[in-house]
């Protein structure tokens, strides 16, 4: 049997796609609406997923208000009411697609959690749209 | 008996709630993160109800596919995936707070009614978050 | 101070928009795809609202389980996988819109209920469509 | 126009229903298994309505983050992951249905609010079971 | 790592559950309501996920624009508000199980997808009941 | 191919994070407010899923009207509206954190299943918490 623990976050913050090697017209022919100039944004949902063992002493395979500090440090203190394209630092140049954004929030969680635990990064931009970064 | 039906739509901008006339200090004090300068955003969920009778050869109140046009053409053509301080011309000049949108949507969507219709404009900026405006 | 308690319950049924007075072409053109000849249905979502003071001995203002028991005997038990144009007698020879089904459920439950005690009866078709019936 | 607003809060907390002149048949058979011994617990959803104007130096009827922080130390700090039959003070000797934790939370909050501005509080026990405090 | 992206979509459909090669009895016993003659329906919710790697140029999996058109085009145009066992030629002759469908779906979707993509259809015919068509 | 279905279902109990192995304030520093001794509860949503492959005369992987009654009987009928620390034979002596109610729930359902049927046991202890227990 493999045990997960998810922990569920919110955070609001602004975006706009844009590539800037691209003309402004390939710009919105690729990116639509969402590449409207002066941004638009989301409150999107953040999952994560770890995969582990359950400790027989206290029943948790990790402590979730932990996870959730760690979260919060490493991820939401810094896109919470942010713009995305602007105020991160390791955003700087990347498109925030919600696929690169999952993918950096990959990267800034796993170092702060013990090897091998973190299993999933769901990321949901609206009820219609969202990406899972897994463990491979 | 009174009957209402309701339309529910959605749609993602962008905003960041900002007095002109207060200093910085005092905008970062009274609105906290929602004043950060490069803005941040939402998925905003409109519900729009209307008070009326029901039509006896069509058993509508009002045809909802109707509706949903008339809230796309007056408000979510001109909202959605739009900055709400800098793109709408109908709201320059106004602080971007959901009391101000919901109350600027009513007035966007009472003109476009047969009258006394309109009875309420509920825009939800987050799960935590809504506001009601109601007829008298 | 007034005190409302509600209950939810769900129902999923078949149904036509079609007025039998109309031409095929006049149906198409009112109804849209709601009219097609053989049908679709939906997940309908049911909201009673009973208005009314809390009882001292009980804390209850009504029994919910007991809410539940009237509405599924006279709504829920005729209604659900059921079609609302043919399966249902009290429904026969009226046109299925959420209107005339909220009307209709309305005028079922209130005989059942202390007189006064009905306050709303809210019928949401989909997430995007809903209508209530509220005492006048 | 009427505004109002609303801020949607959760806590989690035990309780058994329970009349202690009641018989312990009696008991069960008025509240069923929501009155075994031991107690139960679940997930609320207390939604808090303010109605009033909008201030038009903020565009805020009333600060949701301020609103936020008194039903917090009015309400979820002491109901909170406790059990509402024995820990809570100001509920000591009612009966724990959601009709009278409503109006336990109404009588709390309103004290702590502009006069007249409390609107209606909603007290969400199930997706299924809900109540009302609304101003008369 | 994984990456995968995730549309969702809706549409409502009148169905029956019944296998013509059973006694009317026999359908009553397996299908139970769901084999009501004159049909009931649901909103179903269809959610679509793809597999693969993000395109550094555009930081895109896949466009879900794109996605969602090639869904309505290959199932949603044909089965929204229609009765599935009658309307649809790709599924005459299936007992319109949400197992059958979600098949039906995935072999629907698959030729319209860069090859090996196509990683799961979901499809949830209420908030109790889905079923999942993943790549083995 | 893989085939997977989902049954969803709801239930309420009590209970309170404790190991009797520790000193009060061990069990307050790590199962923080969760451990108060009076214990609180949940609204808990238990999903089970099986996978399998569909039997070609019904068009079911199981029928989740017996998956159901299986989950009624083996798990909700003993933990809905009862003290999980107290009420449960075959919980006593066991922390009930979500881990644990997840795999006691598994160890619960496989034997009453077809060998190999069961795949993953998910139990949500609020919108931000859950596990998953699935088959190696």
């Amino acid at each position: 049997m493999r045990m997960l623990v998810t922990r569920r976050e919110h955070f609001s913050a602004g975006h706009r796609l844009y590539n800037p090697g691209y003309s402004d017209e390939r710009n919105a022919e690729v990116f639509g609406k969402c590449s409207n100039p002066s941004g638009h944004g989301h409150n999107y949902v953040l999952e994560v997923t770890l995969e582990g063992s359950v400790d027989p002493e206290t029943g948790f395979l990790f402590d979730l208000k932990e996870l959730s500090g760690i979260i919060h440090k490493s991820i939401l203190d810094e896109v919470d009411h942010r713009n995305l394209n602007e105020d991160v630092e390791w955003l700087r140049g990347r498109n925030p697609t919600t696929e690169t954004l999952a993918q950096a929030f990959w990267e800034r969680l796993e170092p702060q959690l013990p090897a091998g635990l973190l299993s999933r990064v769901r990321l949901i931009e609206t009820d219609k749209n969202w990406v899972d970064c897994t463990r491979d």
